[in-house]
């Protein structure tokens, strides 16, 4: 195999195995060569990529390590993608009775949600969550998309109990917005005790759902790392149940005429990325 | 730029970006590099990724062309995969009371769901489908990933209404296994009208829910081209509802023994790949 062969071939297995360790022994029998040649190879991606502002490749030392490609995406591209999605939101078609927004069809598009997850990604991978949790079931896609590119599970709160899921642990909740009692139920096997978890979710209002999702974290011992949401809803003007949330755009339904958009990036927030 | 360097970058875009056409002109004016160059750098790429066998370079001819990146598994890389699924599932601890078997944490895996996806992008790619349609909760990160490698939306059809979907069409169907009365729902806007659509499901015993599916896409006028199963309940021995289905994965919780493990890859089925 040519050098210019391998690389590529190498480039393809780092990207498509995000967050994987894979060991230069593993490359070296793959494709047949000497590992220090495959260490070269490696050294040319990491550069190049860097370069590029996609991602890194992190090089871990010693008999048990190797390189590990994670994922990430740089500032311009970000805000670029923020501005062109508002736009996309802002339109008037988009807008329905009762001050919402029609947003399903974005939050099931693949070339959008996985953009968005390696924007959150990005912002929080520092805080090294081990799980992303979200509540169904709009906000699943996009924790799908962020736990990818994080390289940890997503687990889904549910509304109602489900035979399949063995015991479980369900609290009940106010949804801050419409004063409605809410419950929500996850499976003890699901999540586990202990764990640090990015809260991921499409939409926030009075953050009684987002409030929820930290109470039941606690009947688990986790300890929320992050609460990342995609839209904020600025018409809400009291106090919200929770704070210390990054939301990536803002919605006012107020501004929905011919010369303000309804939905805005919050350019001020990419200096966590 | 040397050659390596734009080789990795040009790989990186392509696989980041799978099923949208990207013209010679955009790579020609990203890298400040000829056409010709570029074209031959491409042709570098495909023969690349052809011989190992992970997706397809598709070159457009003429002005509004350029060359459109379809990610796939080769079939060995795909029998392992589930080979290695199987043995997970069969592991005695996932099997719960009344003849279920624990599938959550698995399904909402991406680094599993990802290489799902792609198994099913890859049979039914030929179908061409527009859309992939599944029913929440558990369905949707494989429908998404399926979605993803296909270069299509996904619709996700709910249980119950929404505000902020706009005018819906609703339908009774009749859990085959349960003899229970459900009712499924999808926004007008979700779909639109005379689709080609892609079903995509965690799970079929008498195939009630995938013939709701069927019936509810009647009503958008979609031509179903393909229903992907990830596992089917093999001790279901009445005829099911639908036929038609392509599954993965086959489970029989009888055969949950030490000797013989209760999921097993449905080997037939690869040639489809």
């Amino acid at each position: 195999m040519k050098r210019t062969d391998r690389i590529i071939a190498l480039t393809e297995i780092l990207l498509t195995h995000p967050n994987e360790l894979l060991s230069l022994g593993y490359f070296a029998e793959r494709f047949d060569t000497a590992k220090s040649t495959i260490s070269e190879d490696l050294g040319t991606i990491k550069e190049s990529l860097r370069i590029i502002g996609r991602g890194y490749l992190e090089t871990i030392p010693g008999a048990a390590g190797g390189v590990r490609f994670l994922p990430s995406i740089n500032q311009e591209e970000a805000e670029i993608f923020l501005a062109n999605l508002a736009e996309e939101l802002s339109k008037s078609e988009r807008m329905l009775p009762g001050g919402f927004i029609y947003t399903t069809d974005i939050l099931y598009k693949p070339a959008i949600v996985r953009p968005l997850g390696l924007i959150f990604a990005s912002i929080f991978r520092k805080r090294n969550p081990e799980v992303v949790v979200t509540i169904e079931t709009k906000g699943i896609p996009l924790a799908l998309m962020t736990a990818d590119c994080l390289g940890v599970p997503a687990v889904i709160v549910r509304h109602g109990n489900k035979v399949t899921e063995g015991s479980s642990v369900s609290i009940n909740y106010i949804s801050g917005s419409s004063d409605r009692i809410q419950t929500m139920i996850l499976g003890r096997k699901a999540l586990g005790v202990g764990k640090k978890v990015l809260i991921i979710d499409d939409f926030i209002k009075a953050g009684g759902t987002a409030k929820g999702i930290m109470s039941l974290m606690q009947e688990f011992e986790a300890e929320v790392v992050g609460l990342g949401i995609l839209m904020e809803d600025t018409s809400w003007n009291v106090t919200r149940l929770v704070d210390n949330y990054l939301a990536l755009l803002q919605f006012d339904v107020s501004d929905s005429s011919i010369e303000q958009s309804a939905v805005k990036p919050k350019n001020m927030l990419y200096n966590n990325l």
